[in-house]
């Protein structure tokens, strides 16, 4: 994964780039938001030719961003990587499913938006990270601009492994018009389903986040954690001060404050063997980590879209098996195996869009006041 | 809506059919789950020529239940409801769309099946009702032999009246794969985004339940509200006889102990006037309600289902008003209104699964021993 963003100078956007091993990953999409914006969606239907793709784009700048998906297609051309056309290895079209979401003018600029170069970077970025490296969250990559219900989104990340042995890992970038916590107490709505190692309880065993099991964001270990659910007197300040920054944001720029569109962008991926449509099924699935962590979600002014892609490094039964003659309530392998990994996807959306808004940072610019959930309902520094 | 059940030798299934309103609804339907039983729902894409339905069929039985829509076809036909395609009133063809759940073999006899007849039944007892009286939830209707994560199953519902003069209700059966509530806590999956009235806290304005605003089930106000989250003893207890309740099952039933096959069935309802996309729309944020209220949800095993209905009583947008040309931002109406009624859809079908686990009664027959949430964590009679 790599991330590129430009901040400051009217700026606050940025781009990511989900990179597929060498070979590619089978991939699909399943989009649920009503006002989505995406590039090369159609490509991934598994009735469609290209079976494999290289790298996954999200992106702030709405509609507009989705041109950073070209710099990283040339990047990837330049690396001979992309649907081979023609008799040499350099003849390849890149596709490279992109989806944007809305943050035009939070930074100040409402012309400042990720670009070809911008996508280029964050490509780069991707290519020279080293897999299970640690990943940066928060304000980065197409978080940098987020916001989600008034608070700071940004981008989050977590990783489980099952006891099946396969990794399900999710990417969120958190930009919703919905809430990522309940108004009535504070309370972050996935911590039911998805306790964070960030908070103060909740089981953590083979939960990981950022790349590393078990790691939090950087502030893990150096400030005191949360305490969760907040207190009344907690959860009435914090109401207070996130009413008067939305106060602000409007006489800052009424646009930004009130965004028009919104969107939770989502790639979900995992080391099994995966067919196109099995993959495109974990996409759907892990929708239901986003209605979990997110309330109202998928509605018509949201773009929420969801990634999958299978690297194919675990088959979903052992070779050489067949239980295909077995009825599904003798617990059929694949089924059992599938199940569990769909199930795991939508945990690993919830625990990413709750790594997503304990990692934002508050900002305060020309194009709002943005305070992050932990500035708010945590303990003062 | 109307229920028709059979109970006892050997029998613990039922059909529910909700009516629509003399001349129809605007219907709609989306199959989230990976196992679904359904019927007429290809009737339902908004490309496709039947413009309004007059019922809706949910039964147990699994894809042989679904002989009850045959039943209520037959029903409908005699009140020359359908879809008319000969010059007398008598000359329809009732398009009845209808979902079924895994029951086989919850009351001991496996070939104890909704049939055509129940469905009629069903039928003539939706005929009956008269709006807004209580309806009977819990062991009802296709909830009769609905189980869902080892817990008695049944049937809910739930309505919201928005600020906006809008009503939103869903129906819930629920037969899940997945859990309800957190199996390390007890706590119900659900509350946290619904506060169901049945419970100790939680505002419930505006919320109601079985047809009367603020209604309970029958035992609210006879016995004591549940305390909710249960208590560490009484979950340790609860998880105790939930455990001796499956193993007991096993032992009667090992094909109904360990449902292959499970699913939640949802009719969601509105009074708006809504296009047959809008109300699709609608019945696809309905799942987010499920999400919250079951996990896991939507997997292979599930057949999780989701028919919306609009009665169009009530416009998105007072006549006369045109925002056409009005940006999102500046709060189109139409835009507005249809999101509320999606996040309520959402809302009220968490709810109705909540009511569902609550009204739902403890089994103990030659099927298996199915527990109910209210006997595990609930006080003692």
């Amino acid at each position: 994964m790599g991330h590129a963003q430009r901040i400051g100078e009217g700026w606050l956007t940025g781009t990511t780039v989900v990179l597929a091993p060498d070979g590619g990953a089978v991939a699909a999409v399943d989009v649920r938001g009503g006002g989505p914006g995406t590039r090369e969606t159609d490509a991934l239907d598994p009735r469609n030719l290209v079976q494999r793709i290289d790298a996954v784009v999200l992106t702030g700048g709405s509609a507009f961003g989705l041109d950073s998906a070209s710099g990283v297609a040339a990047w990837l051309e330049e690396q001979g990587r992309g649907f081979r056309v023609g008799p040499h290895s350099t003849q390849v079209v890149p596709v490279v499913p992109a989806a944007a979401l809305f943050d035009l003018g939070r930074g100040g600029d409402w012309r400042a938006r990720p670009d070809a170069a911008l996508g280029r970077a964050a490509a780069e970025a991707a290519g020279r990270s080293r897999p299970g490296a640690p990943v940066a969250r928060g304000n980065t990559g197409a978080g940098t601009g987020a916001v989600a219900g008034g608070l700071k989104g940004g981008t989050g990340t977590a990783s489980l492994l099952l006891p099946s042995g396969f990794t399900v890992a999710a990417l969120a970038v958190v930009n919703a018009l919905g809430s990522v916590f309940d108004l009535s107490s504070g309370a972050l709505y996935g911590q039911g389903y998805a306790p964070a190692d960030h908070l103060g309880s909740g089981p953590s065993q083979g939960v990981g986040a950022g790349g590393r099991p078990g790691g939090g964001c950087g502030w893990v270990g150096v400030r005191p954690r949360l305490s969760h659910p907040p207190t009344p007197a907690v959860h009435a300040e914090a109401q207070r001060r996130l009413a008067e920054a939305q106060a602000e944001s409007l006489r800052r720029s009424a646009s930004s404050a009130q965004p028009p569109l919104n969107t939770t962008l989502v790639v979900v991926a995992t080391d099994a063997v995966l067919t196109r449509a099995q993959a495109q099924k974990l996409a759907g699935t892990a929708h239901d980590g986003l209605a979990r962590a997110v309330r109202p979600v998928h509605l018509l002014a949201d773009g929420d879209t969801v990634f999958a892609l299978a690297t194919g490094e675990r088959p979903l039964m052992p070779e050489g098996s067949d239980a295909s003659a077995q009825p599904v309530s003798a617990g059929h392998p694949e089924i059992v195996a599938l199940n569990e990994i769909l199930a795991a996807g939508a945990d690993a959306v919830a625990r990413a869009v709750l790594d997503a808004t304990l990692c934002a940072e508050g900002v305060d610019g020309p194009g709002g006041v943005f305070p992050s959930y932990r500035e708010l309902y945590g303990p003062a520094d």
